[in-house]
C-alpha cells in the first residue's frame, strides 16, 4: 500500500508559547514526535508547507497547498491545518482534486500544551485516511465531514454538520 | 446512527501508579477523560465489564466479554483491552459473533503516564468503528487488522500481520 | 509556627489557551492544584488579588498589593506575579514593609503547559520562605535575590544579580 | 559560591515504565531533565551512584553512598532516595558526617508520570540546600525535617515529624 502524506500548514496544532516575549508562536511541527509518541507503524511522510495562524492564509497559500496536493505521488493525504478556515481550504481543494483521498484535520488546544486533543485528532484522520473513498473530508472531534458539508461552530468550539 | 458502546476490561491502558505501596493496580477507566480530551462529539457509552491484566484473564472472563458483545444492542463495540491477551479475546468473540464491528484495542502505556498512545489508539478505534464491515478487528499502531491475521511481536512491542 | 499566605497576581504563571478564540487568558489560580500535585503538607492559604499580565499592572495595582500584604496577619507572605515587572512591584513592597518576610516568584511558561516551570519555582519559594529573614526577595532559576539585587535578563529570559 | 552535588540513587522518582514487560523499572535519572525544567541556575553537578528500590537497599549500598558524601569536594549535597528506607539513609550518614549540609529528598509518584511531586521536591530540596546549616535533612513535602526527628507515615504517604 502506498504511503500517507501529511502536510502541515501550522494552526492551533502546532503553536507554541514563547518564554522570552509571553506569546504563542510557530517553531516546527509536532507531528513528528506525534506519530512516535502513537507508536505509528503507518508508511507517514511529513512535509511541511507553512506555519501560520489559518485566519491569516490568504489566496496565494491555498493555491500553494491545492497544488502541493495535485503534484504529491500518493492518493492519501492529510493536512494540519487551523481550524478557523479550515473549510474554506478544503472547499478549495474538492473544487480542483476529485481523485484523491484528502483529510484536513487540526487541534483547539497545541499540542506542546497538556490538554490538547491534537494527538486524538491524528490517530482518528490516520484511520479515516485508509478506508474513505476518494473526496475532501474534514475529521474533528471523532467524526468526519464530507468538506461542503459541515462547518465550525465557533461558540462551542465544535466541528457540525450544515445538513440534517 | 446508533450509538457507539466501549468496553473497558483494563490492560496497560488504564493502569495506575499507587503512591502508597509504588505498585501498578487499576482504580477507574481513564476513557471519560480521554473522550473529553478529544472533544469526542460522538454517541458513546462506556461501560466497565474488569479491570484486569489480561496475562491474567481467564476463560470465565472471555466468555463474560463475548455474552456482553452479544447481548449489546448496538452494533458497533470497542473494547479497551491489554495488549498481550488481546488476540485471543478477539479470536472467541470472532467465534461467536459475526454481525457487528467489534475494534479491541490498548496502550503500551498506562494513559496516566505522559507518554501515552492511549489517546491515539482511541482516535483510530472511533474511527474505524465508523467504517468497517461487520467483523472482529484490532487496532494498534495506526493500523487495523484482522482478528485472524494479526499477531504481537512482544520483542518490538507491536502489532503485525501473519500473512504476508 | 503560623501559616504562609500566598497572593497570585496572574502572570504567565497562570495564563490558559482559550480555544475558542486561540488567544491567551486568565481563568483561576493553578496554585491550589500545584499544592496538591506537590503533596504539600505546609499550613498554605492561598488569595486571589488580581489576574493581569504584569506589563498591564498599573500604580494602582501595586499600590493594593502593597497593603494586603500589610494587613496580613502572617509574615511569611509569597506572591506569583509576571516576571516582567516583578522587580518594580517588589521594589515597592520593601519601600514600605520591612518586618516580613515577602518572596515573588513566577513562571516563564504557563502551568497548563506541559514544560513548565512554575511547580519547580513554587517549591522553591515555599522553601525559602520558611527559613529567609525578614525581606523582600524573588525566587526564580533556583535562586533567591534580594529585591534590590536583581533584575531580569529579558534576552535570556532568566534572573540575574545586578551587583558583583 | 561552591557547587551543589546531587547523588541519583534510584527510588520512585526516576521509575519508568517498561512497555515491553510492563513493569517498572530504572533506566537513568530524570534529573538533567528537571533542572531544565526549572529553568535552574544553580552550579548543579550530578551523579549517578545507584538505580534501586529503596526497599532492596543494602547495608553496603548505604555505607557506598556515606562514602561518596564524604569523599565529595563540596559541603553541600542532595541525595535522590526511595522514600522507604530514606530516613535509615540519613542516619547512617548523619551518625558519619557533620560537617556538610545533606538533603535527602524523593517522589511519591515517577518523574515521568503526569502527576509527580518529584520537580516540586527538587525546587524544595535545591532552595534548602542553599540556607540550612550543616547537618541531615529530608525534605518531602515542602517542608524540611532533622533526620532523628521524622518518619515516613506509610498510610498517607506523607512524611511527619516525630517529636511534638
Amino acid at each position: 500500500m502506498s504511503y500517507i502524506k501529511i502536510f502541515a500548514t501550522g494552526g492551533t496544532f502546532d503553536k507554541e508559547f514563547n518564554e522570552i516575549d509571553g506569546k504563542l508562536y510557530f517553531k516546527e511541527t509536532k507531528l513528528y514526535e506525534l506519530l512516535k509518541l502513537g507508536r505509528s507503524q503507518l508508511n507517514v511522510k511529513i512535509e511541511t508547507l507553512m506555519m501560520v495562524d489559518s485566519l491569516k492564509m490568504e489566496k496565494v497559500d491555498r493555491d500553494y497547498i491545492v497544488n502541493k496536493c495535485r503534484q504529491e505521488k500518493t492518493n492519501r493525504i492529510i493536512i494540519t491545518h487551523g481550524t478557523d478556515t479550515m473549510v474554506e481550504t478544503a472547499k478549495l481543494i474538492a473544487e480542483n482534486i476529485s481523485d484523491k483521498t484528502i483529510i484536513l484535520t487540526g487541534a483547539m488546544i497545541p499540542i506542546n500544551f497538556g490538554s490538547s486533543d491534537g494527538l486524538f485528532n491524528l490517530g482518528s484522520a490516520l484511520s479515516f485516511i485508509q478506508v474513505l473513498q476518494p473526496g475532501v473530508y474534514i475529521t474533528m472531534n471523532g467524526r468526519y465531514f464530507q468538506w461542503d458539508d459541515v462547518h465550525k461552530n465557533k461558540k462551542l468550539g465544535i466541528f457540525e454538520k450544515i445538513k440534517k
